[in-house]
């Protein structure tokens, strides 16, 4: 059984992380989305929060696996068993950051290697952090983001919970 | 069965395509390792002697399959019965190349998916074309090629057929 | 009257040279469409046939005006009272290409201003080297170039002349 | 009549902004220079600061009105019937930036587009964080900003509010 | 006698930066490694710390003076007779903030040439955040460090000072 | 003594290059201009017209030999006793070219270190392809090249012989 991990923050989870799991779908038997405890900044969305708009958006994936962890990613892929890291490649920008990260976590952990995919034209560009910021100056991103993300970011800009 | 291509001129092939292969291995049961008939440029080997160099530099790894194509890879991998095109990244300048090879290909046929992976540090700047140029000017580069590419590029350099 | 150029060889023209042209058409009251003479490389169409496709891709543009020019863009743009180049933005490699031009553009005529207009996603990474290199080899771009365009690149890979 | 604007943070405008205000001039008939209240980040001046700064800077520019603005950039330039967005371009990581921008700004309205202008060489690395960073540790940036923001950062430096 | 200076933060020093000063040690007579007070973020060492670290790292190298400054590396380099700063080159998003570094440098100090030096290979996607960052999750990164780091960071994580 | 090379094929010699060199020149005694033999392409100036209009550009720099070579640079390089091999960085796409040439070099001989400067940022995207190009189709570049070279290209463009 081929079995992959695919951690980040998701906060909060878009479009373009769906796309690049539906491509690595095709490959893989099992998917850990793992999202990090980290976040090394201030998150919008709690580490529960993050993970549950993730299991909301992919509820029907039944290769995927929503999980959250602690520490490396490397320890975590090893501890389930998965053979592969995927990371999904936007900009060149992004794409030095995640070169860097793969040659670390290869130095890291030699069994485990990093698949990329590119996501559709349309989600190029897309971040979580653009995400954040358009939301937060009152724009609309129905587009890039789940319906059920687009409800958690509304209810979080009035100040309530999500669970 | 999961089948990918990994196309390309090979000319030659050097080990930095091997390490891609490799790190495909252990996601893949079977790989074409698809030597593209044009190179849109001047080859330093022909058809055949490229193929040839790749299946006796590869010919321990059971699960690729050497051979040649004409015409568009994507068709290639249809014909085959591959679900993904398999392609290393090296440089910034070579990701915008196969990221737009990648928007192009899922253009053309929307059931193949593009892979990338990022080789071993140490041949993270290498190219065919370096090797063909350092070779020409009397370098010697044996870190970064199979030894019957070597034998193969010093008789070329003396005129002799390759076969 | 606001006056701009567009300058390239169009071989062929694509819809994303329309997609830059229809962005450019909110500022300006005429634009040159400027088909370059010389291509410093092998052209696919000859001028004349670059030209004509231009015409007939752009018919219904009242504002465009299809003519061929020789020599430098800026020397073009000051004899039709041009005061603004526009181009289009694609990639990070376009970009460091067009900024020396634009440099130095600026450095042989102060007069003219260079415009950078960003496609739509769609055609992002699309460029005329990429659809003559995919059309050759046998696959369908429809979606990237006018009809016009596609029946002449057919008729071009028969052996039949374009006029 | 053409309207375009120009939104940034200007914390403090630089000779690199003015010269592309200088360009963008040609083109349009009125410019605004918009002043995000927003800066994402600790700003050196207050958003009254900086809208003090650019009207002293700019105030033999007819052509352009300084004002501030809050929440999403395009629903300001619909506000004041602007048709473009203008903005500056100077490094790769720029523009990778400018480009997500451009590509969800498009998203969010569809008739508003961008306009790219590339400053004079002298400038083309110059940034705000820049000029910032060097004069908080001493260093002189005369040629780089207006008369006038020089003597606010040195009155800043000492203290002293700025009006 | 040619002597060049060496600025950073160097929180902490790694083998690249040790790797940068082997290679810039066969042109100069002497090198100031200078330790910058402010780091711009909160470092993960105190200044003391960091200028200890590179001494006991560097202290074979007869040709290397570890020191700390404040303000413009500029100023430093012109007060102890320096006319070259020495920087390291890893990545294209490194290579856009030192040239606008050496450009402002220059601008700031017409005496003073910046001059580069690419790292080993191993090295060339190596920094001090990245170290940071998978030592604080609990990763090994021996292979990148100086022995002396390492027991460092082991302290630092265990809340024991470091002088 | 240091001794560095400064290889290229310098077709023709640009201020760029001068800048390089006078930057380099504070540094070393003595500076190998090293024209290269091949071109890997067509050049506007014969090997020795090349020789020539280097040599006529730096007639008054005293630490600067003008000489040809065959061959790989390294082996230039050592056989005249250089330790370091000068290159000028402007660009992007110019920094991943000579990054993997470093690379490579430092495989090909671990005795040569290279070295990088930046030019001017006047200079910063000139290129001696821009320039051929430029004259070819009539331009004024006379900013960005020695007298000498200005009147060869003319001389070249009648199709007289230069020497």
């Amino acid at each position: 059984m081929k079995i992959a991990i695919y951690p980040g923050t998701f906060d909060p989870i878009t479009n373009g992380h769906i796309d690049v799991l539906n491509k690595a779908s095709i490959v893989f038997d099992k998917i850990y989305l793992a999202v990090a405890d980290h976040t090394g900044k201030q998150s919008m969305f709690s580490l529960n929060e993050r993970v549950n708009l993730c299991k909301l958006s992919l509820k029907d994936h039944e290769k995927i696996i929503v999980t959250k962890f602690k520490g490396l990613s490397v320890d975590f892929a090893m501890k389930v068993g998965a053979t592969v890291m995927i990371r999904g490649l936007r900009a060149v920008s992004d794409f030095e950051y995640e070169l860097s990260l793969a040659l670390m976590n290869k130095n890291l952990c030699d069994e485990l290697e990093t698949m990329f995919f590119v996501p559709n034209s349309k989600y190029l560009y897309l971040s979580s952090t653009m995400i954040r910021q358009v939301v937060s100056l009152g724009g609309k991103v129905l587009d890039y983001i789940p319906k059920c993300v687009e409800t958690a970011i509304k209810k979080k800009l009035k100040g309530v919970e999500n669970e």
